[in-house]
């Protein structure tokens, strides 16, 4: 029942004033992206918007992040992007991803520490699929892909809350 | 403190056994999938693939139902499907979305008074993004589609658990 009550010296045992609900809501708060990270899928600036397709269906993601060529963030591109980008009349092949993904700064990143939830926030307020997960480096975009958190992450992570399951 | 203590005649109070974590998933569990659906986007079978992904970016929606002539459920389009299709060397307007869909009863479907957890599992072990709430019928498919829930409405379930704001 750990939670409910507390001790201080001198006064004993306390009614902590917490509710079952207060207590759920600090526990699941304490949960940060590295601890449901899934790995990330990287395609370079140059690729064509045909092989960023090829690589999404290979690899069985709904969000690629790409690097430039120190190999730090560039952009992301995410399966509507890519199917906007079907839509035109040019060849898929000659068009490269560096032209149609989501350039730095306007890329919402997050880091390994970061809570959860808030990553959670984040995806619905901005409506996107995924975010990458990344460490700060002193060259390039200054950021180094290590990582993805996705809604499928957040939906195993409730599916683990209700069996009890959380890491 | 509910949950933890029950009464019982002749007994008075005891402890019940229950953890927080315990409390916290017979609270999840019995959320059901119509507190947190989404309304369902529909095209017809005979819709080519170049109006459904216009349909998909115009209502702003990872997945659409695909309704046969008497407006029952015959199949489902993902942004994978068209993404698929859009590799192809045809033209989107030639092709329509009956080729491409997933044709029931292949498709995985759930009711209202359903656990949103279990469903939740559901879209995990497939690997889909969003299923149709269907509420049955005796005509047609025998499904007609009355909502739409994906791991975005997840999502949203999880940040309220956070927020102890579920409903």
């Amino acid at each position: 029942m750990s939670g409910y009550l507390d001790a201080r010296p001198r006064v004993g045992y306390f009614y902590t004033g917490k509710s079952n609900d207060h207590i759920l809501s600090d526990k699941v708060k304490t949960i940060t992206v590295g601890h449901y990270k899934s790995r990330p899928v990287v395609v370079t600036e140059s690729s064509s918007v045909y092989e960023a397709v090829t690589t999404m269906f290979l690899e069985d993601v709904g969000t690629l992040f790409v690097v430039d060529k120190l190999s730090t963030l560039s952009g992301v591109v995410s399966r509507k992007d890519l199917l906007r980008a079907s839509l035109g009349q040019q060849s898929l092949e000659s068009i490269p991803v560096g032209v149609i993904m989501t350039r730095m700064p306007n890329v919402t990143v997050c880091e390994d520490q970061d809570s959860i939830i808030e990553v959670a926030k984040k995806l619905i307020n901005k409506q996107i699929d995924g975010l990458p997960i990344v460490k700060k480096v002193s060259h390039g975009s200054g950021y180094e892909v290590t990582g993805r958190i996705t809604k499928t992450n957040m939906t195993s992570l409730l599916v683990d809350l209700a069996n009890n399951e959380t890491i």
